[in-house]
C-alpha cells in the first residue's frame, strides 16, 4: 500500500488537514497517510528542512512525502517534484528539501505541468494531491511534469568556518518541544575542523567544553542521588540527528524552562565553537 | 472501507481522542478514522460549523462525521443523526452543521434513541461511536432514531445588509493558523450586493478597496524585489473557502504576527463593506 | 490486524513522532498505528498514567502501547514490557503504568535486553518499536526479555486519609483541555470513606458540599433561561473517568477561563474533603 506523508505549516486546527486527507481518500481506496508534522512555523523552510532530513528515511522507499510550506506558486517559486534516495518529494522549489538533496544526488527533478486553478489558495490540496495520488498509483514523474535541473538550495544552513579553520560559527536552527535547542553544527563537520583538538562551545555568556552522546550521560550514577547533576543541568549533547545540541535534563518549558528560555536563546543566534 | 471522521473540542493532550478511536477500533475491525480537528475552541459552534463546512465534502460520499463539540445531551441540546449531501453526521442538534443544511436540504434527519448513560460525561463515546458503527455496518437511521423535524439553524452567521442594500455588516468567524480573519462574507453574497460598484471594506481603522484571488496576487514579480510589497503587507481576499478573509502575507502569529493581531481583530469583530 | 498505539511527551511539531512512525511501517506493511497522546508534559509520570489508565482498555485486547515518557534508559530506568489485562506495554521502568499495574496483576513483565545504540538519543525508536513489531507478529516477551519482578509503582498517586477517616486529602493530578481540574481521589475511595456522610471539598477558598455525575446537571431546565446557571458556573463532578473534578461549565481557557485558572488550582495543588 502506498505511503504518504504530510508536512506543513498548516496546524491542526483549521480545516485544512482534514480536507487535504479526505481528498486523497477520495482519490485512493488503499492508501497511507501519515502526519510528519502540521506545526512548521509559518513560512520556515529551514524548521522543515530539518524535519524533513530526521524523518523521511525511516518511511520505506517509495513514500511519497507532500510538502505543505510555502507552496503558494508564484514566478519565483514554482511547484516541483524531486526522486531524491528512493523517495519522492512534492513541494514548491523553496529549498525545504535542500538538507536531503545536498547529501544525495536527486535522481529526478520536474517542474510540474499541473495548471493552479485561477483563483482559491490552497494548491496543496489542488495540486499536490493529484501529483501524489498519480505516484501513488504507478505514475511516473515524465507525466506529470518536464525535466528541471534550478533546484534550489537552502540557504543560511552551513555553519561558517574563520581564523584558519580555528573557530566555527553556527547557528540555532531548531527549538525542539523540550526547548533544547539545536544547532546547524553536525558531528561530521564539527569533528573534520577539531582534529582531536580542544574546544570551547559559546553561546551568549554559557561556556561547555564537552560533548555528550546522550542526555544521562552528565548524570553518575555512582553517587548517591543528592550529591548527582540531574533534573535542570545543562548539557551539550550529539543529538539522534548529529547535531550539536545544547539541552537541560528533563527540562520542561512551561515549568522549570528549557535551554531555549534559560539560555536566552532563539531561532537564528550564534552559536561558536573555538578550538585549541 | 468506510471512513469515520471526528471533529471535536477535545484538544489532543488528553485521554478522550485515543479512548474514542480504540472503542471505534474495537467495534470495527475495518475502518478508516480521520481527524479532522479537535482544536475547535471549546463550546464553538460557529467555528465548528466553519471547519465542517469546509472540509467534510472533500471526503467520498457516505462518509460519517462524528461531531463532538457540546454534546453533552440535555433537554434542549439533544443527539441527532443527519444524512445531507450524501454525508452522514452524528452530533448534538446545537447549529453545528447549519452551514451545510443551509445550503442543502438534509435527506434524513432523526433524534438519537440510544440511552445515554445516567452518569458520566462522555456522550461521543457512549452513543455517537455506537451510531456510527451502526452506519458504518451499513444500518439505517431509522434503526438508531426517529424522524425528526426541529434541525436547528446556525445563529448570528450571515452578515446582515443596511442601507438599501448599499451596506453589510459582516462579522469575524474564523481566525486561522497564520491569524487571518475569516469573515462570514461569501463571495455570492458580496458579489449580489455589489453588482458591479466601488467599494470600501472597513476593519477598525482600516480601509481595504480591492480583494484578491490569492495571497501573492499583492507582489509584482516585475519589479525588483527591494521595491515589492511582501511579507508583512495586508491583503483582503476571498480564501478557498470563498469567504472574505484579511491576511498578512506570510505571517507568523510568534514572530512578526499576523491580521488578527496586527489589525486587532478578534472572532465576533464587525466587518463593514460600503458600496458606491 | 495489530494496533500499536503512542503515547509520548514528543510534541506533534518535532520529527519524532513522524521518524517512529515510518519506523514501524518500514518493519509491519500490516499496521494499525493509534496516537494516543504526544502531549504529555515532559517527564510527567503522573500524568501518562492518567492518560493510559483512561484510555488503554477501549482498544480491543491484544493492543500493543509503546510509552515515550522519560524513557532514556539508566541504571535506574531499565527498558520493559508487560502484559496486564490483555494489553502490552512497551515502557520504561518508571511508574508511568502503575495505574494499570495496581489495579490488575500484570501477567507477565520483562527486562528489555534489546542493546541500546552506544550514542544517539532515542530509545524509543531503537528499542521499543523491535520490540513492539516482535509482539505484532506474533512474538513473546520471553524472547526479548528475562522475567523481572521490579515493577516500580506510581508515587505520591493515592490520596492521604487523616483524621480516623473523617478527612481525605487528594492532589490535583491532571488538568484538562476545558481547564477543568482533576483530583486523586477516585469515587470508590471517596464512597469508602463517606459512607453515606455529608461532606465539604476545599480547594483553596472554594468550597463545595454536591458531587454531580455530568456537567449538565448543575442546570434547571424548568427555569427560563434568565434564571438559571449555566455557563461561567462551578460544579464538582465524578468525571468519565469516576475521578472527582472540579468544573466550569461550558469553560473556555483561552477566554472566560476554566476552573484551573478560576479557582487558581495547578498541577499537585492539595484537595481535602472533610466527611461530619
Amino acid at each position: 500500500m502506498a505511503i504518504i506523508t504530510l508536512t506543513t505549516d498548516f496546524g491542526v486546527k483549521d480545516h485544512f488537514v482534514g480536507a487535504l486527507k479526505g481528498t486523497i481518500y477520495r482519490e485512493l481506496e488503499d492508501v497511507r497517510i501519515v502526519d510528519i508534522s502540521h506545526d512548521v512555523s509559518p513560512f520556515n523552510i529551514q524548521e522543515c528542512a530539518y524535519i524533513l532530513e530526521n524523518s523521511y528515511n525511516s518511511f520505506p522507499e517509495g513514500t511519497i512525502h507532500i510538502v505543505g510550506v510555502d507552496s503558494e506558486p508564484t514566478p519565483e517559486n514554482q511547484h516541483i517534484a524531486v526522486l531524491v534516495d528512493g523517495h519522492y518529494f512534492i513541494t514548491a522549489n523553496n529549498g525545504v528539501i535542500g538538507l536531503i538533496t545536498s547529501a544525495k544526488n536527486p535522481e529526478k527533478v520536474v517542474h510540474l505541468n499541473i495548471p493552479n486553478p485561477t483563483h482559491g489558495s490552497f494548491p496543496v490540496m489542488d495540486v499536490f494531491v493529484q501529483v501524489a495520488c498519480h505516484i501513488a498509483r504507478g505514475g511516473t514523474l515524465e507525466v506529470v511534469g518536464r525535466p528541471f535541473n534550478e533546484l534550489k538550495e537552502l540557504r543560511d544552513f552551513t555553519p561558517t568556518v574563520v581564523d584558519n579553520g580555528n573557530r566555527i560559527i553556527g547557528n540555532v536552527i531548531y527549538i525542539d518541544n523540550y526547548g533544547n535547542v539545536v544547532t546547524n553544527i553536525h558531528k561530521n563537520f564539527f569533528e573534520a575542523y577539531r582534529k582531536g583538538r580542544s574546544f570551547e562551545l559559546s553561546a551568549r555568556s554559557t561556556k561547555v567544553h564537552h560533548i555528550h552522546n546522550k542526555y544521562s550521560d552528565i548524570i553518575n550514577f555512582e553517587l548517591d542521588k543528592g550529591q548527582r547533576k540531574g533534573a535542570g543541568d545543562l548539557l551539550a549533547l550529539f543529538n539522534s540527528a548529529n547535531y550539536i545540541e545544547l539541552a537541560i535534563y528533563k527540562s520542561d518549558l512551561k515549568t522549570v524552562g528549557g535551554a531555549s528560555t534559560l539560555l536566552g536563546l532563539d531561532y537564528r543566534d550564534t552559536i561558536t565553537v573555538s578550538f585549541t
